[in-house]
């Protein structure tokens, strides 16, 4: 196991994040941000627990115009949110069907809406609204004066372009994942059914130092797979599969997202040339993937190697995205996507394409963009579809 | 590894749900459910996939009143749908930020809101809006007609109950988690980094045949822990600590949810006493957890053997809950939940108590409320604080 950076964030991290926040805030004149998302909260408070896989209650972070965030949260979450920098803590005794937190966030927000401030909630794409509808209508009608203003894109804004400790961990996840993959003859064998090779995966995995593998998807069939989002099947591996795992796995909260082919024993041509295709896809991606590009033009540089065999481009309905704290965040290498890259962003370049009779592969890897070439943060794939467990 | 049961499910369990659940419909006079949350959608589909950590795409199934479920999804997950029992599978190239699956919805719901049809959501506790809620109000502005109504109570009363299949998947967890458990003299010991004794039990779990371990909190510390939802630290294990792990670990997408405390090498009489105690109020919840119980009286069964040292009762706000799909359902065992339990309800017993210098402990076990005594799914807590590692 390699040595691990340092977990969590010095302070000065958290008000370097409170400070550009407050700054976006200012130019759209928002008097807070209510925030009820993992990541969101996690971001500006550095909460960080497993715990929100229980929906059974709501947790909020406040981020006021020109003070510290006011965390307004089930009392089960003190002890914990007490560890990290945030001062201003409102607990209730959760769960609390008939008042879980609207009455504290009343007090919180009333004197914003007396004055007819301007609240900003996320509302905008890849966002969810993390507490009932119910009592999210409640609060609002008791906020007559407040208008609520989309602040999706500060957020996004901010949360796209990591800090030099972000990358740290994002790096050591992806070397972990890495060396799991190198791992590949040893873990995978002829007639091993698909969900033992995932599970040996995992282990690996966190033997090689993740915390968890919260995503693994992949599929193995002759000649390659038709769907890449599949939980395993019993089906033993056998000569002439194509195998392929995508994993998530994290380190102190934060993904790699990178899938990788092997073929066992023996591969056809088709399968080879498909691989060669989306090998020179993802270099072409390298070389476009710097500040200023777009993310428009980053799905171009990769489409336009896609398109000698396949003018679709498989089902996934873009070639990467961001990572960071969530195993996919903006943005979306897709031609909607007009963001332009910036220094220190981390994102995924993984074209797919669709050949054969109904086949899908997908190719994946994790970089920095920075100035010049990118920092490749996962090992690059081999140039040449892997054969394991060949004799 | 023990034998796994069956995977999925037969149709026929599928159909049973849809019966049930239009019958429930049928009596609030709606036309349609709109379901987005992964349990629900999985619940009436089988769809079955870790891909919702993605949080970019949202995912939708409607149930009509008295048709087979129809599903509106991305592109990206028909091959995985076409697998399950729903033939009425319509999709979208997502992301497509302008228009992600909101087309497809109004074409479905149109003829409902005309007719100005009731067509219900899920809106009420526990429950969230995943999808975008700038999505959410364009597409309800696009349905004047229609009457919305919360379903939360109808998917409550459809999911509390089990069925034998899933009551099966669920005790399969509970076993791998119980062996993991009682391996603990082999896999902590004293001097270990609390981080690698959490890491060393997903492993064994994974080994004993868990497909993952998505929750994993608990603490260790020196006569006892004072939080119960943080990450591990790095403090090696000492000893005179109490050591507690609290697992959701899954079978195909069934949850455990117990936890289990040791102490490393000895222990003093305050931690002896307060484990009895929460044993004793285990117990007293086995005695009352029958059909015909509300889970008030199950609160108050456990509360009356807490307050021999603890008026309040920790920091949890309930004292148990149900389990499934999700690693926390409803209901609560709290003084506020007067559902009445019924046979093949899968539920925790966790009652916690607050003792010394601002320590907790808890206790956790998990049942199947049937005629009689309740069927134990975990491996019976030790009724004396374990002592590991010891000489």
């Amino acid at each position: 196991m390699m040595d691990s950076p340092v977990r969590g964030f010095p302070v000065s991290e958290f008000e370097a994040r409170l400070k550009r926040v407050q700054k976006l805030m200012a130019a759209e004149d928002l008097a807070g941000i209510l925030l009820m998302t993992e990541p969101e909260v996690r971001y500006f408070s550095g909460f960080h627990t497993q715990f929100w896989q229980s929906p059974t209650r709501p947790w909020f972070l406040f981020i006021p115009a020109d003070k510290k965030p006011i965390a307004v949260i089930p009392e089960i979450g003190a002890a914990l949110m007490r560890k990290t920098w945030i001062e201003d803590i409102r607990t209730w005794g959760a769960p609390w069907p008939k008042d879980d937190g609207i009455t504290l966030l009343l007090d919180l927000l009333e004197p914003l809406s007396i004055r007819g401030s301007r609240l900003g909630i996320m509302k905008g794409h890849e966002t969810s609204l993390r507490m009932p509808l119910g009592d999210y209508e409640s609060l609002m009608s008791g906020l007559p004066g407040m208008e609520l203003v989309d602040a999706t894109d500060i957020l996004r804004s901010l949360r796209m372009v990591k800090s030099e400790a972000e990358i740290e961990k994002i790096s050591h996840i992806c070397n972990i994942a890495s060396r799991t993959f190198e791992r590949a003859n040893e873990i995978f064998y002829k007639g091993q059914p698909l969900a033992e090779a995932f599970r040996a995966f995992r282990m690996e995995c966190l033997a090689q130092g993740a915390d968890d593998v919260p995503y693994l998807a992949g599929g193995a069939d002759q000649g390659g797979y038709r769907d890449i989002i599949s939980p395993p099947s019993q089906r033993p591996l056998q000569s002439g599969d194509i195998l392929m795992l995508d994993t998530g796995a994290t380190f102190d909260g934060y993904f790699c997202d990178f899938d990788r082919n092997f073929s066992i024993e023996q591969s056809d041509d088709l399968s080879h040339q498909t691989y060669d295709i989306l090998w020179r896809a993802t270099e072409a991606g390298m070389t476009a993937a710097r500040p200023g590009t777009t993310c428009r033009e980053l799905f171009h540089s990769m489409q336009s190697v896609i398109a000698e065999i396949d003018v679709q481009g498989g089902e996934v309905g873009r070639y990467g995205h961001g990572l960071g704290m969530q195993l996919t965040e903006w943005p979306s290498h897709a031609d909607f996507d007009e963001t332009v890259l910036e220094e220190n962003m981390v994102i995924t370049l993984e074209p797919s394409l669709n050949y054969g009779d109904g086949l899908i592969m997908v190719h994946e890897e994790n970089i920095v963009v920075q100035n010049g070439a990118p920092r490749l943060l996962s090992m690059r794939a081999a140039p040449e579809l892997p054969i394991i467990g060949g004799r």
